[in-house]
């Protein structure tokens, strides 16, 4: 409770002062880096030049994660839990990599990823002005949302045309500004070295988001271009001493999502609404998943990387949702915003500003009793599946491809095109009775939360049973044929309209209504991003720019000091070695998932015990940072983010330092891991010197 | 899908006959058995000897499960996940029985269960005349259920004060038929033999509810009376050679809850509203102690008997909820009450009954806003750890016991006096880092299902998030320590008023609304009852009184054949051998829980792989029947039932031959595995000859 006390006064006293950060707070743009307060409070001046090349040596995976260049010759150092939805692509009965490990010992043998795509950042320019110069001055929240994606669209367009780099505009401040990234793409990308799942993941689920931790959470890559490794100007230097304690450090990766910056009706709003269906919804399939899995060896291996999604989510989740009740973080935030609304009062210029908490809370009430058909229809909880997801999104690129690119839905733009294709005629494998399994499930949610009597319901299910319904769609369908996908796809609304496939005629029959509520939300959306703006303004007018924004997936700089906390009452190192994994397994009686691979136990005497392996920083980040280089002052690479630990997991709504930690893997454990282990001469060559063999 | 026509046109037949059981249907009361339909389908006639010894043969484990003896010196078997919870509680750290098993070589080495009551059915009295003479005509729902109550409450204390049989008048037909169950009863229990749970639940949850299996479901016990052993006039003669495929068998156990006689209304309230909810709770509590459980050994070990259950409820109840969802069955639910309306219709003398429909659905909608708080604030769901649980009995314990019989909540009665403190004062290990575990997820699950503002949450909560307030409670309270309950309970309101325990506190807090809401359902179910008293009188007017009552966890009379099936188009054996275990082992590469007992390994070479392990029947039966001893025509113990296949889990709605099967064990696999594996020479000894050295 003292904790919780002390907490509640920290976190008053930061979120008092406006948004401006404290400490080692904050998740910056690039373009308005943490300058004054790092010299401030470690005397290190951080240069245009030291961000330029930080920034262009960092890596996005677009299926959700961060990862760095760690040598001239294109090599990709991600976590091994972010590649490991590529690694569950290339595997099968046969070759299970997701579990056993890669290693390829020569280019040759470097094998492409079905449908990966990373991004690497190439520059940021704000296009506020020019985004909201389209939203004509009173005009609906429906039109101007329209207004304002098209203007978005064209900008997108134009920037491609122009550059030939994926453009992205991006919403900040939510609404408050808009930035178009462009990044350099690459589709050729190919594996590396992959270590087993159980050295990546040690301690699985349950050791997930705790400390002291013992993870080689690693994955190798090589972007390629024209069929060779590509040659990247920007890397990082592997530093083979690595992180030391107490050591100034940086990450640069991409936050997911936080939501620092929501107004206390909308926090109140996830606490009570989103967050109770999601959690929910998470474990039921947690559920589903884990049963399904534990009947057979290749039910797991086919489940696998889904099973790990979900655990996850649901441990981050869970630990959010227990912010929200805790009255520290609450309290603090009502306080703050009763502060702030209060240096509004009786100012004119604020009166917007004002106004717009009301109207974020009359949005936020109008949106609850739309959401959960929105998240069924719309957002398909109720057709969990690869098969609807694709049998969709031709029904839709049909429909959408053939209007202007300024009308289309945000996922149909032409900027967009090239990703979408990639991802809609991906080779990865899809497995039938995973499918049913999974949608026999969502039919029965969808049946539970909407009633059975429902028109919709009715509808879907078609006089079955959920389970004999999803059967016969599954089993009937023939979009997991690529071939199938790439005609429809060519040909068309002429072909997609008179298709009999039972999936895309399921897509269809709830189209209507999934489009309807979803052009509801995003008018309603639209509100409240100029609401959000408003308060943006106000804002920035009285403190001014100097805060960073929540947390969107694009690039972020944190920084911090590698640093145990305190837990119980007693001290947590900040660095954990090698010889600890061996220690845990063996308290653990090696039963997954803390049995050890093999080749670990039998190198274990070649293996130095003492190298540093795991380690915890004050760093501020969230889910999508896993991956994220950590480097030092000299801007080297001494170790990897995989993780936070289970008192991070509040930082989706407030910066705590005193026991948030960041979880990285050190530089120096992964290179005696690779050279003891896995006799990874190469690779570890590679890293040491910055490039390969070439 | 072609299964599921004939299902539906096998289920309109039978249910349009109005309830007359059909093939192998039934779960029969010992006073009506089906004497002519076994006549009829087998030829083999049941007499009343056969009958009597055969219910004073069988045994109810009062914590939820069957039995019965198998020698003449008090030894009972049943599964060993019906004595987990007494296994439970017998463990620690250092002896874990409940994973390890145990053996006792003499009776001295039987050790003492904690708190465990076995009934032993002696007679049986229908008392319905008595039970509805109590209400006057025209009361209101409310004050009849009160003249009920006190009715029946009156009826056990003047059996229990005249026979000193534990007395128990049980609502049978919905409300149909009231009678009276008087139980012989022992409360020094001592434990036997147990087999490892990775022998008993080889295959665990992936594979419960699952065929083919291969599970040592059995666990022995001894009840004694002054110290020694009880001599029991009726058990059953082991058969060496066990069930044969083809032969007719019969099950007499405690089926647990069946819904099979309510209406169409009942039902689709079941579906909507009540699995879903129950569904989501179990599955939540599943994450919750699955994630705990694999932090460390001993929180596996502190947790596994409570995980178990959830999983157990859990895969029932999506089985019976998929069950629901099957217009097969929901179809021809509907087609037989419509069928049987059309016979009431026009006809003054069925106008209560065919109101009573209306009735029934009127109630149920009435319930429905209602059920909700109940299930949280009287179910407990909102503080469901055993803190809670004790400190609630106290409190109203101290209300109840002062009152006259007649007028107490129906747990408190005289009758029950004597089991109720035998429960209070266990000392079963209760351990403070689970219970804060559940107490504050159900208290954020409260907090969920209410909304934080709601004025009970906001009074339970004090102003503290969900997991600061369980911490703060379970440390508190001192109802942990049995000393401190004997003193409270002996004190009774003078003590429990004023005590600061704050766990007590808490359900004192709630205590007002908790029992106005069970006031108010209690009074809706009597109404219910009063209507469904009517269909049955009707029902009972045009068929005769032939068919069987949905379960009540009463004892019962099932018969069937041992008899395999088909699925997916392949024919599924009706035995398994022992050598089977070790295959499907080596094919689950002995990961767990297919990880076989070292023990079982070492002996594998003197096992007799040929002989029958688990088999499958047609006889109608349900969770509660676990442990039900299976009996050929001379009345032998041939197998003990321990679980249903999955297709099985809709016969809480409907009986169904074709593919649902009970699952036993064969009593030849139990005496070669106690030979050949554990070398329990005198036990094997005890089961052959029926009576121990003595």
């Amino acid at each position: 409770m003292r904790d919780s006390i002390r907490l509640q006064a920290a976190l008053a006293a930061a979120l008092a002062l406006g948004g401006t950060a404290r400490a080692d707070e904050g998740m910056w743009l690039y373009t308005s880096p943490p300058t004054q307060q790092i010299r401030e409070r470690y005397g290190f001046d951080i240069t245009q030049d030291w961000l330029d090349h930080l920034m262009k040596a960092s890596v996005r995976f677009n299926s959700g994660g961060s990862g760095s260049f760690v040598s001239e010759d294109g090599l990709v150092l991600s976590n091994h839990h972010v590649g490991a939805d590529a690694l569950q692509k290339l595997s099968s009965e046969k070759n299970n990599y997701l579990r056993d490990g890669f290693h390829a010992r020569s280019h040759a043998e470097e094998v492409r990823c079905v449908d990966l795509e990373l991004n690497v950042l190439q520059s940021i320019e704000d296009v506020t002005a020019k985004v909201n110069a389209a939203v004509a001055a009173g005009a609906s929240a429906e039109s101007a949302f329209k207004a304002r994606r098209a203007a978005m669209a064209e900008i997108e367009k134009d920037s491609l045309a122009k550059t030939g780099l994926r453009s992205d505009v991006v919403t900040l401040y939510q609404g408050g500004a808009y930035h178009l990234y462009r990044f350099k793409k690459y589709t050729d990308v190919r594996l590396v070295f992959a270590p087993e799942q159980q050295a990546a993941f040690f301690g699985g689920d349950p050791d997930n988001f705790e400390y002291p931790r013992y993870d080689l959470d690693v994955c190798f890559f090589r972007v390629y271009e024209d069929g060779k490794p590509a040659r990247v100007p920007h890397w990082l230097k592997w530093s083979a001493n690595g992180a030391a304690p107490g050591e100034l450090t940086f990450v640069s990766g991409h936050p997911g999502r936080t939501s620092r910056l929501l107004t206390v009706a909308e926090l109140e709003h996830l606490r009570d609404n989103q967050f109770p269906y999601t959690l929910e919804l998470l474990k039921r399939r947690e559920v589903l998943l884990n049963s399904w899995s534990q009947r057979s060896a290749e039910n797991m291996r086919r489940a696998k990387d889904d099973l790990f999604g979900v655990q996850n989510s649901r441990k981050a989740r869970d630990g959010g949702h227990a912010g929200l009740y805790d009255p520290a973080i609450m309290g603090a935030k009502l306080a703050a915003e009763r502060a702030f609304k209060a240096r509004l009062e009786g100012r004119a210029e604020f009166a917007d500003a004002l106004a717009a908490y009301e109207t974020i809370e009359r949005v936020t009430r109008e949106v609850r009793p739309m959401a959960l058909r929105h998240r069924l229809l719309e957002g398909a909880n109720g057709f969990a599946c690869d098969s609807f997801s694709i049998a969709r999104r031709l029904l839709r690129a049909a429909d959408e491809f053939p209007k202007p690119n300024g009308d289309r839905l945000r996922e149909f733009t032409e900027a967009g095109r090239e990703s979408f294709e990639l991802s809609l005629f991906s080779e990865q494998p899809i497995h039938e009775d995973l499918e049913i399994l999974l949608l026999a499930d969502s039919l029965t949610f969808l049946a539970e939360k909407l009633g059975h009597a429902d028109t919709a319901v009715q509808a879907v299910l078609a006089g079955k049973s959920p389970r004999a319904r999803a059967s016969e769609l599954v089993r009937g369908t023939r979009v997991r044929e690529v071939a199938v996908r790439r005609r429809l796809y060519k040909e068309g609304a002429a072909a997609v309209t008179v298709t009999k496939d039972p999936m895309i005629e399921l897509a269809r029959a709830v189209d209507g209504e999934a489009r309807e509520l979803r052009r509801k939300l995003e008018a309603l959306d639209e509100s409240k991003r100029q609401a959000y703006a408003a308060i943006s303004k106000a804002r920035f007018a009285l403190d001014g720019p100097k805060s960073y924004p929540d947390a969107t997936f694009t690039l972020r700089l944190a920084y911090g000091t590698v640093k145990g906390y305190e837990e119980d009452g007693r001290p947590v190192p900040a660095m954990t070695t090698l010889s600890g994994m061996y220690e845990r397994a063996a308290g653990m009686e090696y039963r997954p998932p803390f049995d050890l691979p093999k080749r670990w136990l039998d190198r274990r005497k070649s293996v130095k015990g003492t190298v540093p392996f795991n380690f915890v920083g004050t760093h501020d980040i969230i889910g999508g940072n896993s991956g994220s280089p950590v480097v030092n002052r000299a801007g080297e690479f001494v170790g990897i983010i995989f993780d936070g630990n289970i008192q991070s997991l509040v930082l989706d709504f407030a910066f705590e330092e005193e026991k948030a930690r960041s979880l990285s893997v050190h530089s120096a454990g992964i290179l005696e891991a690779l050279r003891s282990v896995y006799r990874a001469d190469g690779l570890v060559r590679e890293l040491l010197r910055g490039r390969g063999k070439g």
